[in-house]
């Protein structure tokens, strides 16, 4: 097969640089936008009357007709044609004849896979989007569900002090909400409109660039030509706004793989989100958490893999940005299958009440409560500090919990510490005393809760 | 000296993980936050009642007499008090007596060194805002000084097509604009107040967070105690940013260091920003434009960094997180200091038009313009790409420019050709052509250049 | 299809979590070494008795059939059957019976993919190591057909001093020495048996590991059964001998790009090696080099990919580490597919001897032998280099080289200048002057060239 | 100042460009390398005869006590001098006047800093190497202590196969093992001479690279000049043994940190090695585990910054490669810190034996026993794992451990169930029976500590 720019070669390409140097194997993904970008560009051609209108009609016709065969499964995509973008054409030509040749008048490759990425990823991105607030909305219902479940709160995997579990599944709500704030503003850079850069510099030829912007939805078109082309900048966001995500469901997932450990005991995972071993037939094994904990790596590696091969690049075009795609492709749909299991197994998890509840009410956890007792009777609240401490080792030596201390055991540490202290050393009393804003309180959880449903409406 | 939560311990911190764990050496830096966010705190304490007036009025005095002393250099931090929260504090006690202890009321180091970050990072991302600017405003000026320079436009380093040195400025220019646009964006987000979260859960004193907000500037409250604590996203967003910014400084240094090279001699740097060789003494290095791209490196690591260290960790507070601050520094000054230096290096710059010029009238660079000739003539573009190449072919054969050959030879490739191809074979003619939005020609550079001196005056 | 491990389960694995855990889609990749690995299995399991020996000869010509069907392309893998171990296992059931049920005997699947991996690495670096030994000869005929060709040698990318261009290449080849050793010693890690470690804690059941060891070619066995479950430094340590080897062949790459820029023109890149443009007719594009460099952020990423995922992990097996394959399997193909190309490339590549030695005596590339002179002369080095600075200033005032200099205008900056400077002036008396071990002078080279290709024999 | 290399600048280098460029604030560290290489170097230059014996012997003298200067903290260090070189140069030439400048006769910066780093690096690799053997002892030390204690062991975090205590704190060992090994080979590429390349190609004085080498202690020279200032493979190979090695910590990390929980309650850290709460007077966190865990992030991060600055990069020598310091100086001292602070705390860890013990009779720890046990008495292993999941499901619906089954029960599964199974049924029976080479029986790990001591006397 000739290559469409064999003109000034005297030898054919190598097999092995053509196998290295295709992208049909992994950018055919791409073939919607392909033609999508296509239609539009042959559209605008007609209309600036670069090209017969006649022929942009049957451009566009032909175009139709392979995305049908496409979609249909009848195309056979060919590696010494390279690309989505020659198979295409190629395609078109075979199919329509000579005026098929006029399709790429006034722009070039370069313009027109910058082109097609910012398609697939303005879609990907609005899916990857609505899939997080899919997974918020789970977990918001989760929390509303179990709005007054009693767990303790860690620091440092040590129990702190009581909270709510609704609480503690918000604090992810929160997190995905900056993600998908994160994600739209990444949108609006991907949803600028390169085509019309040419190889780099422009072109001589009449083109309408506003008008493309407009049949493609893009809200801009990019402002230089040499920036267009060379541009990977909205990949590499998308790469790190995907990198902050996964970092978010690692953590879940780490606070799942625990809490379903015999130790901790908080969930029980259905069994259909489970898998069990091979060799050991008691085991139900938490792969599902794992697996998206362990996916971390694979987006972090897609990110530093394109940071890499963007360094240090010259202007404009170079061949190494085809490197692009992999890790954009890879990171999509680890994304999304990973919000889409999660978003599937949060409403099925069983929560364990009466053993968040029964740790929740561990011996010391209420030790702060103590402390901000002291602070309310007038002690600063470093010494309040300081008294508590004793008091707690006091516990530690004696085998007590601080809710078993009794008054005068008590009052031996301090005089202000009288009868009305023993609702704050229940984890109930802690809980519902903590009403300082976003406090894990009933009632600051619920503002939480209505806030993030108004949020999710959205 | 005593920690001050050692209340229930009963041995004292080993040496060895006095010095493991300190972050005084590094978080010193934060010293002005912290006084500041601290003076907030105790002024919303008092004003609440949870204090009384005097005592914040006391503790505020105290403060602002520290920071004096920090300013002046009289202050000693020392290793044992850790961190540089509990060197303040441990100041202020010294200083004001047992009333310093009411300050840390209602708060915990997890919720006070977030606000410390934060609070850095909003001036820092200001300031570098303001050097991104700065350089993007050197880069215009630059770029007017030379508006009407031709280079030759690259694509794969091969001699693509003429452009203006200008155009190819301006690229920079508006990568710049997207580096600005995101860091705005991160502001936003790191510009929430997160003190009142206290340990996780909030608390149970009457503090008042809208009115610490208020105070410290901040555009909003963290709505769940439990992610105030435990969120390093803004810092994350920071990184990835940083890294973003630095890979297109990395583009333009490789592109300085290449175009100071003695094959392509398109600039001399100045004296003053290049170093000798200590045994060659001959030698002019590039060294600010080659570190600049060495120091990509140390960026893309911090970045790596943190996203490692936050992986997988579960709620809320781990002591982990103390690994955030070393990249963050890091980053901001190897972006802070990367930017400064450019922008004086920039103006600087002697570029060699002649050279610049000469090149671009390289023998085959108006190939396309010849391609798009035989488009307007109304020849099919893949026709008219291959007749092109075809013609290339025979000047390589022949060791003639494009520009050199006869109407007869060119007629012989296309009876289409006429006498008016001539105007298009010329690197001015190729540009001048070269009018789509965003092109290469003079008059859409002067747009672009309009376009962006309006959107730097903002 | 009912799970291996569902004795005791009650609900079928969800579609979504079979699809999101399964790793048959790639791991199928390891159908060869899971086969291998199943058969030294069933030999010693018949061998030790713990099944009879007729049982075990079944298994393994069952299992060499499944071999020769996927061999053939005739097996289906399906994704129900989770993994290559199941999809195996399932048809030799299938096929012999009962009797298949017998071949999981003592071991698991955690012992089983460790083993898998091993043995297909095992394969994978041997090919690589030939794949880089290879890449070394045709380097090293190069340097030895361009023996005597001159090339400015570069630091900071500036001309620094002549060298020869062997010279040039031969250090590429030392670099791949390097890359042979790393991954020779990590092939040795590699080469040790984890089977036999079952789940995580040995077996109850009398196996025999040196057996296996012997028949599968290990050099070893793992002496902690928890660690051969729970290890993947071999991966890691893969990975990084693969990023340190990318980076080589990116900096060979980069230096190639710039070699065939217009602006250096040191090369010719055969036309099968490159590939045009679709829009500009004249372009000859360093592709495969351009690939090259670009792929090294696929493989740095695959590195950090692995490193996460291994980062924080509790003992002993998790579900994470099934992450390890994908980043292994890519690095192995990008390398391979990377050094072979390269490896057909190199002895195409034209060398411009003109060009090259023409650049090479440039104006003052000799000024470090002035320096030298000097110092021979009896001045201090420090002086030679200050006197040799003035001596370019002046050249590049007067336009002139140093080899243009008159007697009486070299002897004004010392009287130690005589007439003998005159040959350390051109490129080709410096260079035969660099007789130091590991120089630049011809004898120098061909003593280089002499202990490779000894190298290279073994 | 004047620079050493101003000879042919008409210009200063710029104040901005000098703090810039300067890299003394951390290359200091090196002084006792660099002065150990100047005097090798100076020596033979006098043996040589290329400076006369007596200026060597003043030289030297010079050296050494600008040696005890620094040494004793009275040496001023100057940014204005760029580097670490360059200040002792000079200090040396103020002391010794005009023979100074015949120091630096035959070498360049670029191969005296690869010297320096090389000379550092061997020395702190030694010191690694000796405290991550010194941690395999204390670790070794603690498992023949604990040589019987029996705890869960796990895959997936779920309780799999009881274990012991000392074969899980033996994988360890045996990771470090490894890490040793890597270190070691590791070293005998950093011991190798780059010194006597000069700045790349060479020099045409009478050096002596072999007595250098010899003097230095160096296992051999490097073997092409070019290669010896663009080499740093030596510091990515440390910093991805770095990784590794920091990648193990932070498993044992996370097993500390997960076992100080109250849930697991497997062990107590000692007061001396966790700190306290400033608000939480209950709290004992174990920041060590947790400090460590997250500086992985940090050697990731420097390992993948070098990368990033070495990929692409020209031969010989570019000034970005001024950016391995900071990343390996990092390295260095976090992996010394997070051994030794380890190596401390291992020896301190109050292991709760019955605790560990009670949760490994858990119900259904012994299942694998029990499928085992079948398989012995002839049942092929597929059924036998079903049959025992489905005892293990029945004893879920009952509430019963395994053990606590009556024989009738048992036999209701399979006929082949006898009284003899009971044993095996007890965590006890289930270790005793893990004979297998590697396994958890006491015979086996006593095997392997034997075998680790003598390792760990070489």
């Amino acid at each position: 097969m000739k290559k469409p720019w064999s003109g000034r070669f005297k030898e054919r390409t190598a097999g092995i640089v053509e196998s290295f140097t295709q992208s049909i194997s992994f950018d055919s993904r791409l073939w919607k936008y392909d033609i999508e970008g296509s239609i539009a560009h042959a559209a605008m051609l007609g209309r600036q009357g670069i090209i017969p209108k006649g022929d942009s009609r049957r451009i566009i016709r032909g175009l139709k007709e392979i995305e049908d065969e496409i979609a249909s499964g009848t195309f056979r995509f060919r590696q010494d044609l390279e690309d989505i973008h020659m198979n295409i054409e190629t395609a078109l030509i075979r199919k329509i004849g000579d005026v098929g040749k006029k399709l790429h008048t006034a722009r070039s490759r370069n313009d027109q896979v910058a082109l097609d990425i910012r398609l697939y990823l303005r879609d990907e991105i609005g899916l990857i989007g609505a899939a997080v607030k899919d997974l918020q909305k789970r977990l918001t219902e989760a929390a509303e569900r179990h709005i007054d479940v009693i767990m303790p709160g860690y620091t440092h995997l040590q129990r702190a002090q009581p909270v709510l579990l609704s609480h503690h599944l918000l604090a992810y709500v929160e997190m995905l909400n900056r993600d998908r704030e994160r994600l739209s503003e990444t949108f609006r850079r991907v949803n600028v409109l390169p085509l019309g850069a040419a190889a780099l510099a422009g072109t001589s030829l009449p083109i309408d660039r506003e008008y493309v912007a407009k049949l493609l939805g893009f809200e801009g078109v990019m402002e230089n030509s040499m920036d267009a082309v060379s541009d990977r900048d909205f990949a590499l966001e998308f790469l790190a706004d995907a990198s902050i995500l996964i970092m978010h469901l690692s953590r879940l997932s780490e606070e799942l793989v625990l809490w379903s450990t015999a130790e901790f005991s908080f969930v029980e995972l259905p069994d259909a989100f489970t898998t069990g071993s091979s060799i050991m037939p008691q085991k139900k094994n938490p792969d599902v958490a794992e697996l998206i904990r362990g996916k971390t790596g694979r987006i972090y590696g897609s990110l530093i893999s394109l940071l890499t091969t963007m360094k240090g690049l010259p202007l404009s075009y170079n061949r190494d940005m085809q490197e692009d795609k992999i890790p954009v492709f890879d990171a999509v749909d680890t994304v999304k299958a990973s919000l889409s299991v999660l978003a599937e197994m949060v409403p099925r998890i069983r929560f364990n009440r009466e053993r968040m509840a029964g740790t929740a009410s561990d011996a010391y956890a209420t030790a702060t409560d103590v402390a901000e007792y002291l602070v309310r009777k007038g002690m600063p609240f470093r010494e309040a500090h300081e008294v508590t401490g004793r008091i707690v080792l006091h516990c530690i030596e004696k085998g007590k919990r601080l809710a078993d201390l009794d008054r005068g055991e008590l009052k031996s540490f301090s005089p202000l510490i009288e009868e009305d202290i023993y609702p704050y050393l229940t984890a109930e009393g802690s809980i519902a005393s903590r009403g300082s804003r976003g406090g894990t309180s009933v009632t600051e959880v619920r503002k939480q809760i209505t806030r993030i449903k108004r949020l999710l409406r959205t």
